[in-house]
């Protein structure tokens, strides 16, 4: 059984993420997305709100699980006993950094092999970071997130999060 | 009227934005040098002082206005009713980033166009942040930025920003 | 009046190239669409060939021109008093490439500005390039090419290019 | 059963192809390596000796079997139902053409879809161009090689080749 | 004399830094290993831990020594009296940092040089930023650090940081 | 003694090159201005005009030296006994190549080092490919050429080309 992870902060999960995990169910058995995160920097949204959203979004597709863990990822892959881990590449700058990340857990972890698939074109402007930045301003982001994952505008804009 | 936007943070304004935005002239009859901000996140330069110099720089260039603004940058060029979005392009890094925000602001606000010029390249090393640098170590950063927006060696060095 | 050369080998025109001069008429007053060709390098089609594609797709266009050119691109601007220069960006080896053209460019021409507008995600894998290869093999290049400039699979490939 | 296409010219075939198809055979089934040509332009090494080399490498692998094709890579996955297309990625230079490759691709055969190793990093600077330029010049370029594909120094060397 | 500076905050000092500093040793006769810090950012291994690191690592090498500065890199050079800057090159976008930081170098103080080594393949993939991270979630960065400079894995882990 | 090699096709010699090689002095004792060549490819222009035109450039520095080679760079780094190769980077494109030359040298001849210089801003879109483009046309190429290295347009202008 081929089992990949496909791991990242997903804060939160856009319609980029959620391509790249469907058409990944093509080359892989099993996929487990999995939040990494630091209890000691809790991100914009809170991690049991980012896993909702994500089981939200496959609650039809039983190949595909989620989780959140703090570890290393290579630690994390050993743990679920998964031999691969699952990236998507966007850009030439997102290459460079993926590289680095991927030869390192090379390097600590031979056996783990990462895997990746190229954004579509049409997704390759969408970052959570960016995501963020049209939440946190109260506009509506709703064309780069999934379907199933609805955040209305104003629910974590600035006033919200200034109380 | 064809009215741009140069958005950015301006912190501070420097001589490579000084140049695009008089390039940008022959482009366009009026621009708007908006700096974008976060009342939670204050920078290092205060919001008024970043204004004034960049006023201070046009101040015999009528078509040229300087404003700061507090929301996405596709719903301040809607509120002001700008069709463009004027940028400077310096490195490819530079580009990788620009493109993402160009075209998420494509996909959420189709009819603002953001149109790009080269920074010239004696101007192509120049970055707010290091011109930040120089004057955080009380040196002379003179040389980067425009004639009218001179900086004392020493006046928000770490002596000052510390007490 | 504000006019811009688009040039090019538009080897052959592409709908990438299409789309950044329809969305140049929004900057510019007029736009000549030049082909760059070199007597001793013939390309893959003929300049003719090429000439009148153009022509077809932007018939109904009275602001836009078709042209082709043996000289410099600045000596050509100059030639049809254009003061700007339109280019499309697609990739970070794209701007990189441009960004030298435009600087060697700015410092034989200072009064020619280059103006540089993003190719859509959509777009963005478009080359001439790949065309030709497309078209070579004889498939069905059609949905990279506008609407307006149908070749049908077969006409160009290598049966015919090798008789 | 999962089948995928290694496309390339492979003139010659390196010691960094071989590292990313042994790899691959973790994710897939059966892989066909395959030697995309154009008759017209034989190359420096001839067809009948890269495919003879590139058996000798891989004789005690069943699930690996080579090929060549003069076709559009897409054509030829159709052709031995391959739904996989495997790339190794070294530099992000090769990213940007790599992601324009498998973008039109995609466009022009949904259903087929491309997957990315990373090249090791002491690979990372071996192509078939660097070691045709070393055995051009008559020295040995063993170590960029598979261990079974053994090329005197002055076998192909500039001597032979402009006799 | 020729003496140059290799600057960086090295926290930590990693094996790609200790292979440039060895390398450089063939070009200049004396390399003073620099860490700039600001004592408002402490980092997270303290300055006197990255400073007795790096002296053990080169305790046998006379032509190196190892010093700490708070002022722009080029003032602590002209305070040295080294006309050069030596710095690794690891991958595209390192290239485009250091380009920006060596030529406002450049502009500010003409008579300092920087000189660049590329990082080893193998070591194209070590940052500080990575071993840390490792450092961080208590597990193993040996493979990454010089001989001399050895961490066991769990001294600096999460449970450390948060007491 | 520091001997290096300055290896390039300079087809033509730049006011690049130029600077690289004046600056190199700095960290070399002697340079060796290399052309390779390859008796097949003639290039643009006669390997005895380049290597005039070189000679011109430094005829007062009598620690540059100017020759040819047909062999690899690092072949003849050892036939004249030459530890360094001196190379300048202009972009991050340059950068890539750049590298695997690099890394393919130091992994075929390891006790070679090659040393980089960052091309000044100024020159940084000044290459071979650009100047001969602009001297094909008939224009005037001096502001990209070293002062005593000139070339009246239309010398090698395309009437002169295709006589």
């Amino acid at each position: 059984m081929k089992r990949a992870v496909f791991p990242g902060s997903f804060d939160p999960f856009t319609i980029g993420h959620e391509s790249i995990v469907l058409r990944g169910l093509d080359l892989f058995d099993e996929i487990i997305i999995a939040i990494g995160y630091n209890s000691n920097k809790p991100g914009f949204f809170p991690i049991e709100q980012r896993i909702q959203w994500i089981k939200d979004v496959f609650k039809d597709y039983p190949r595909i699980q989620v989780d959140a863990y703090q570890m290393l990822t290579i630690d994390y892959c050993r743990k679920v006993e998964a031999q691969f881990i699952l990236r998507g590449l966007r850009t030439s700058a997102d290459f460079e950094y993926e590289r680095a990340i991927a030869q390192v857990n090379k390097t600590l972890a031979p056996q783990i092999e990462s895997a990746f698939l190229l954004t579509l074109p049409e997704h390759s402007m969408v970052t959570s970071s960016i995501v963020r930045d049209i939440i946190r301003h109260g506009s509506d982001a709703s064309q780069l997130l999934p379907n199933r994952m609805k955040i209305k505008p104003g629910d974590y804009s600035f006033k919200e999060s200034s109380r």
